[in-house]
């Protein structure tokens, strides 16, 4: 696997029961995975022949982040090494340009769109299409975490917005009127097997996942049906490996417009470690080597995942300690990282039959372990 | 951990998620631990020098297996570091002779038994104390999975036992007329707290553990809450830290007797892993670090754990291709072993709400992973 952050570590978990020999190629020997995987390479994953050392040995190549050029997962490929996802896939979740595209000639519901070269063509598209501002103008390219989106209100606002002052391709989309956030999490192989998880909802916090509920509270059937439809198309007309994240809006009218796509395990996902019969880990190590897929189905009513972030006390330990304590039940997965303040350092699960319970339990443990409340 | 086994695979494996950092002291790089541990130490247990070498810069050192010379563990603790078990609650699992008088002096039931020298004195215990002929000879250290373990049908039989033949103690033990095998499994920390798992039964075939059955069917509510009881007793004498083991014996009188401990994780704790909220080797390790322990309950109404030995065949990756397609809720743990026949080299777990279709399904992953049916 490219990239030592946390996915890797938890992928290595879960290849350790499938006798997977797992290796990472990690910036640092800090890095999340580097602290627990049995064959750590640092080294620049932006650098081909650091790449191509890497490889030797592996009977396939996969990912943790979607920043390898693609003309890098060419030449492996050329090499003969099977890169999993494919670079014909994968660009649409490096490039959003490429992929509001592809999905738009797909027919598949997007927010309306369209790449800017400047302010004057934001207020354009405004006027034309969007229905007038707010307008989100995203980076086609990097962005992850609410980074590299911004919400402009005016042709004044977008002139003074960073990816034009970077110079950078812009996508500017309209601002959706939707309810809330759902995923549509899938997993396929190379050779066509698909597994669709539950839909669910994902809420954010400053542009940051901070939790995930499993299944969506009050879906409606159809509506998750169809959301699992569309995610298992896309992962088809793409030709995804792996595991595939589709993040939706579900809009006032009560259609689903598809947000992002990630290729990969994601943090719409990692409720499935405890809450799921086969977690995305699994499931996505096993499509991306050619097994056949787990079972995707939820072991309980409700699952819920907060994420822990960094708070202002670098040691979370006697509040790691307080938690366990007061909650035998709590699923704690640490990432290994050191706490700073707003950093993903871990998240919690916790499961059952009353989804405000359970919601509650996970709620409290991260917020008691970020610092934000005492008791 | 000193070992490099399946047991400190799986306890990294769980160590993961809870941020710890583990070390491995193994014999070779192709342990079963070694393959995927990010800091592995090769070398010998037996060796002091190495085991002070390995302990540098550890929080607390445990173990996979009972072989660490108490007197090294001794030395250990004089230059300050914890081990957990410590070597006066380790002896007890190293030594079958001090485990057996120490366990009769506190009054728990046990297997009528005595230290013999010579065949004439397994003859004086059979005839004194045990009703007779077919007695048991148990070497007090070493034994494992039926190894150091002979019945005997008279004294002639007992002169040529091997134990006697090496010039080893020999323990002398009644034949217990059992219906079956039980094993009450506990954790315990440092300063008291500790956690009952359900107690499971456990299926032997030619003295090798093949099934674990959690809980034990049909066991009655009283006795299943006095062998935990008995269970949780021995682990607070003893002064057990970490995960204890209480193999039993179900007597036709409807009694129970201790038949071994083992103080670490243990073949009749691998169910908990899939079927329980927290796993034996995440609570072995909050135990021995002194964390608040999980909570030990069962997460289905059945779970059915059975060994996969190896078989004739040394490729064993077409059965578990097989395994995987034919049942997706199959949870599969492979150990890294190469294959030879009769070593265990993982097992499967199956769980749900129908105890003879879980049985069945795990039952026939692991024949067909094992190669003894092809269907």
């Amino acid at each position: 696997m490219v990239g030592g952050g946390q996915l890797a570590r938890m992928t290595h978990e879960a290849g350790i029961p499938l006798g997977i020999n797992f290796k990472v190629l990690s910036d640092t020997p800090q890095d999340s995975a580097a602290k627990v995987v049995g064959e750590v390479v640092i080294g620049d994953y932006r650098d081909l022949d650091t790449l191509r050392a890497f490889a030797q040995g592996c009977d396939v190549i996969t990912f943790d982040h979607e920043h390898v050029p693609t003309e890098h997962l060419r030449a492996l490929e050329a090499d003969g090494i099977p890169v999993r996802p494919g670079p014909d896939a994968l660009v649409h979740a490096q490039d959003k340009g490429v992929m509001r595209a592809r999905l738009t000639e797909l027919g598949i519901p997007c927010p309306r769109h369209r790449i800017v070269a400047d302010p004057a063509d934001v207020a354009r598209f405004a006027a034309e299409e969007a229905g007038g501002f707010p307008v989100v103008l995203k980076t086609v390219r990097g962005g992850y975490d609410g980074k590299g989106v911004w919400v402009v209100d005016s042709a004044e606002d977008a002139a003074i917005a960073q990816p034009f002052l970077a110079g950078v391709p812009v996508l500017a989309e309209e601002k959706v009127d939707y309810t809330r956030e759902l995923a549509a999490n899938v997993v396929r192989s190379p050779h066509g097997q698909a597994v669709a998880y539950p839909v669910v909802e994902s809420v954010q916090v400053r542009g940051v996942c901070d939790t995930v509920i499993a299944p969506a509270p009050g879906l409606p059937d159809e509506l998750g049906a169809a959301a699992q439809q569309l995610a298992l198309r896309i992962a088809a007309e793409l030709n995804v490996t792996g595991h595939l994240a589709v993040e939706l809006f579900e809009t006032t009218d009560g259609r689903v417009l598809v947000n992002e796509l990630a290729m990969r395990p994601h943090n719409s996902g990692h409720w499935t470690q405890d809450g799921a019969v086969t977690s995305q880990f699994a499931n996505h190590l096993r499509a991306v080597l050619d097994l056949p897929l787990g079972d995707p189905r939820p072991r309980a009513p409700w699952t819920v995942m907060v994420n822990v972030l960094g708070g202002d006390y670098p040691d979370m330990y006697p509040a790691y300690l307080h938690c366990m304590a007061r909650d035998p039940g709590l699923k704690i997965h640490m990432y290994g990282k050191d706490v700073k303040p707003g950093r993903k350092v871990g998240h919690v699960t916790t499961y059952g039959d009353d989804l405000s319970e359970v919601r509650e339990r996970a709620r409290h443990a991260a917020d008691y372990l970020r610092g934000t409340i005492d008791e």
